[in-house]
């Protein structure tokens, strides 16, 4: 069995705490039951060393043995494929969860993102903030919607894909931008409800407050 | 062998013809020689059975015989199986691949269309765009720069994570957004100089025109 370790800062500042991305690989590990050790690097004076395993020097990158990968997508394909937990073995299933993790990450987070940006910076007044709050709303939410009123999950049994989008959800959520889209809303609450969750975000919220 | 067809929308308005979506599809067809067809799907009207493909309405998706595939990103991947002019076979070569289109698509494209649909929009003096600005250059362009100064291609040779990166690099080229990266403006002239580019290109801006 290869040794997993998920690299994540060593402190971050209140507001994104309970969203930072390492929560999404300790959510799938957890699902997954692969054992996994958690390391920090400076939040503050980030070093070469980190640019090496994030280009970005954002978090998290998953050290697999010698392997080191970033993009939370990238792992989470990469975690998929060691368990079926998180992802079927079959190649139609596998395709079926890899669109799903990119309608996530690339339509979904793509205009949530900047929404939540906008909102984190109290700009929420602005014609800027408008054009965003269609692209969720409009282009993203009101598709989802009826989508997510037929299924208990993305595809016919919960997957990565899941872990992803309700997590992209969640923060829309935090700003109320899911009052509209009550399938929404019960979707991450189902997903949240699940103990490995729970887990994950107790855990990423004690690491952080370890370094106050 | 199967049969490929991408489809897109029948029309386009002007402002976005050259960057729909379908000319990264056609791109990577043309690079791995695959032998494929374009469908058209209603621009203005569209019908249930586009979003019975493409659950946001959006375009492109593929058809692999009986098989249908939504998000470019899963499309790549799904295409880069198919060849090794897209994508190593082994596992760390795909791995790599695979970490830089999430790269392109959610951490660069992440940053980068919100600050082109303003610019789109005209929005350039807002405190909002000021955000993205700093979002796109000082977080991402400011630390892709260096790597692509060293390297012909992001991994150790040309793959579906080039056409990605670079297709998302000429939004913000289009804006005049890389004056200031000029390794990053020569990895995106290096792109677009190869002749699969320019046949994708050519063949999407005659299927909108057709349309006229």
């Amino acid at each position: 069995m290869s040794e997993l370790v998920v690299v994540t800062y060593d402190w971050a500042p209140p507001p994104p705490r309970g969203f930072v991305r390492d929560l999404r690989i300790r959510w799938a590990l957890e699902e997954a039951g692969l054992p996994y050790r958690v390391e920090s690097t400076p939040f503050r004076d980030r070093e070469p060393e980190h640019f090496a395993h994030q280009p970005f020097g954002q978090v998290p990158w998953l050290k697999d043995d010698d392997v080191s990968i970033f993009e939370t997508g990238a792992i989470m394909l990469h975690l998929g494929a060691k368990s079926e937990a998180l992802m079927p073995k079959d190649a139609r299933g596998r395709g079926e969860v890899t669109e799903w993790v990119f309608a996530a990450l690339n339509s979904v987070e793509m205009a949530s993102l900047p929404w939540a940006l906008l909102q984190f910076s109290g700009d929420t007044s602005s014609q800027a903030f408008q054009l965003f709050d269609d692209f969720v709303k409009v282009h993203r939410l009101a598709h989802l919607e009826p989508i997510l009123a037929e299924r208990e999950w993305l595809t016919n049994r919960f997957s990565v894909a899941d872990i992803l989008m309700s997590d992209v959800l969640r923060l829309i959520d935090r700003f109320d931008g899911l009052a509209a889209f009550p399938a929404c809303g019960a979707y991450v609450a189902r997903a949240i409800a699940r103990p490995c969750f729970q887990k994950a975000l107790a855990d990423q919220m004690a690491h952080f407050a370890k370094a106050d």
